[in-house]
């Protein structure tokens, strides 16, 4: 029956997959203790308008939205942030700044399924909250750059940009917020054409439009450079120089840290998301054509929501990409290597007697698979062979009497009589 | 605003709390190692039809379905065995028996919020496919006593019954089977009246009325004196009376493997799934009015999914509940001891060196949290001491130059000058 598949954009990760991604899932866990990132659950399902505040259009339109028994607008989440700055602004609200916040899980958007792009998406979450200085932009990315050690990959390319360059010029040219979003949209999707257009139309200088033509061009990976001519291709807009000034900061307290991160300046960098207010970065590899995290600082986003002015820096790594990644580089974990054994009674009179060593060995950490359907001995041994399994302890009445089984080393093809208090030592050996 | 509020029904975990379910979603995932269970992941959006297949009309009212964008009609799983069926019908179809299946995450009904009942739930999900043999059945109760017993959980009850005995009656009495969930659902609710009112309207024998009205009477912890009155009220009505050998089977495996359970027959037990077909269970805590967990017996879901015919015997544990219950019992791990630094630089301008340090630190498994701020050292220091943190590194200029820096030891409240490469030795002795 048709209708007995995954719905379309979503998938199943079978036990070998399942194993990758609560690995991946772990070191993202390690990463956040390491750097002190406090882990927190937020819901799945939010309300519609909470995560709709400041989502952008494009993110809007890709949610799944639905009302709930109460007749609630929910949907479930597209990205962590709305939900952590829900927090931030409510419960969190007296939690002395700066404070540090991990999540992991899924969110979800209605995105055309191809490779590396999926409905249900698996990602990790890290927030800096209460520092608006450098190094805070500094230590997001140094922590991406850790998982993506941690994780095994190699040769990453951390693409840098800053907001608040082109923001600063547009402010000055009092272009209004909407359109400013509209042309960063058409910017990130690198519809430069059509961005420019647009800027014509909206009545902005002809010195404004020659100095984004330039921006947009200038990128490279002799960072410093760029940014020099970012700084002096903005004279004269204040807030664009400051920002400037912002991102040669940042890059030099990542460079002075000597991690060693291979990175690339690109000036007229946008990203979908419209809360962002400063510094905004995307770690790529070459094995792939979408980026395997990205995030910025974004400092009135705490504020909007009700709370406090906290100035605050995030990022968002895609597992699933990550995990894609990890394969294209063939650094994926092996699986474990733990002994296993199958207990398989003679009779099925001894199946209470099975269960009991069985337990005894989980007891000692031994993992145990407890013949269940009653095979004969060479059929359930045979079984156990093919799913490579270490050892097979096969409990008969003769034995048991004397307080022992028959261990047999499946690798090895060898068997011998152990007490049944010794078999876990003969085992883990 | 109000909006920005969890949905009525969800809840956030805070670091404490979340540190909490983490370490209970992984005792589940050891018991499962330890068993044999490969983990799975499943969506969580899944086709209503596949949902609603065999959910019971208890749980189809309660669950969340909307259309996604593409008009689908989709749900988020209220449980996890119709996705667990659905994989056996699908890719696993021709997975050789017997194979064991693992699941962990949230899932969604939409029930009246109270103490233990949310609308996101956590559980832990465990399913043995292609085995109808006593032991496996067996298998699912032991392995829940081993959760219970990772938890540090005490006086765990596990209710136990047999969804056979009353069928085998109700087939034999040539009772619809609609009119067979309804009954089952109303005994489940504990509504034994009207469950007679019913029976009575439907044109059953006496003697089956008698019989009922006695079985769901007969409980209690002599467990094989109980199972031997239900034989002997069953007797006549065959397939009733080989549902209550198969409990009797059941429960002296249990009861042969050491394991210690405490264990409580009741024979007119009901679940208000309606895919169970043989035995069924529930685990109980004197703490908590609420069932931590329970499964059962359901040979014939996969089938209807369109697989090849395969018995399954397969259990849920509501991990809030058991996380409700380890709070009453007051067994809550302690949060992890690690040891915390936090690395401090004298003047902004040592930030990069800050982070270098910081790195060198995290390499060496050191949990390090960077001032970010800025603040004066007297009020850094003071924030490290209020977050409990073990050690501050204070990286100054005059030390770094001996590649030094300075070590106080917040908890001794006494410092002392270190080489850079010794820190985390020292922190972590």
């Amino acid at each position: 029956m048709s209708v007995f598949r995954t719905v379309r954009g979503m998938r199943d990760f079978l036990p070998q997959e399942a194993a990758i991604l609560r690995s991946v899932e772990e070191k993202a866990r390690r990463v956040a203790e390491l750097y002190g990132y406090g882990e927190i659950v937020t819901p799945i399902v939010e309300s519609y308008e909470l995560l709709a505040a400041k989502a952008g259009e494009e993110v809007k339109s890709r949610m799944f939205v639905f009302k709930d028994l109460g007749g609630r607008d929910v949907a479930l989440r597209p990205e962590f942030t709305a939900s952590v700055a829900r927090l931030v602004a409510t419960t969190l609200r007296n939690q002395p700044r700066p404070f540090r916040l991990f999540s992991v899980g899924s969110v979800y958007r209605y995105d055309e399924p191809q490779k590396g792009r999926h409905r249900e998406i698996r990602q990790s979450n890290y927030e800096l909250m209460g520092s608006e200085a450098p190094i805070a932009d500094a230590e997001i990315v140094l922590l991406t750059n850790s998982l993506m050690q941690a994780c095994g990959l190699r040769n990453c390319v951390f693409k840098v940009g800053h907001v608040g360059v082109l923001r600063g010029i547009f402010d000055e040219e009092n272009l209004e917020d909407k359109v400013q979003d509209a042309i960063m949209q058409l910017m990130d999707k690198k519809q430069y054409d059509d961005a420019f257009t647009m800027l014509e139309n909206s009545g902005v200088s002809a010195k404004c439009i020659k100095i984004l033509k330039e921006l947009v061009k200038l990128k490279g990976q002799e960072i410093f450079d760029v940014v020099k001519k970012m700084q002096s291709l903005v004279e004269g807009y204040g807030k664009a120089a400051e920002a400037s000034k912002n991102l040669f900061q940042i890059l030099r307290i990542i460079y002075e840290s000597a991690c060693d991160l291979d990175i690339s300046v690109d000036a007229g960098f946008a990203r979908g998301l419209e809360y962002y207010t400063g510094m905004i970065f995307e770690v790529n590899v070459p094995d792939l054509d979408i980026a395997l995290g990205g995030g910025g600082r974004y400092d009135k986003l705490i504020k909007l929501f009700g709370g406090e002015s906290t100035p605050a820096v995030g990022v968002a790594h895609g597992l699933d990409r990550i995990i894609l990644a990890m394969q294209e580089q063939k650094v994926l974990p092996d699986a474990k290597l733990e002994k296993s054994v199958a207990v398989i009674p003679v009779d099925e009179k001894l199946n209470g007697e099975a269960l009991k060593i069985a337990q005894l060995l989980r007891d000692a950490g031994v993992r145990v698979e407890v013949e269940v359907v009653g095979r004969k001995m060479a059929k359930a041994l045979e079984d156990a062979n093919r799913r490579a399994m270490d050892f097979a302890v096969i409990v008969g009445e003769r034995e048991l009497k004397e307080g022992a089984v028959v261990l047999r080393d499946l690798k090895k093809r060898a068997q011998q009589t152990v007490k049944v208090n010794a078999i876990a030592g003969v085992v883990r050996n």
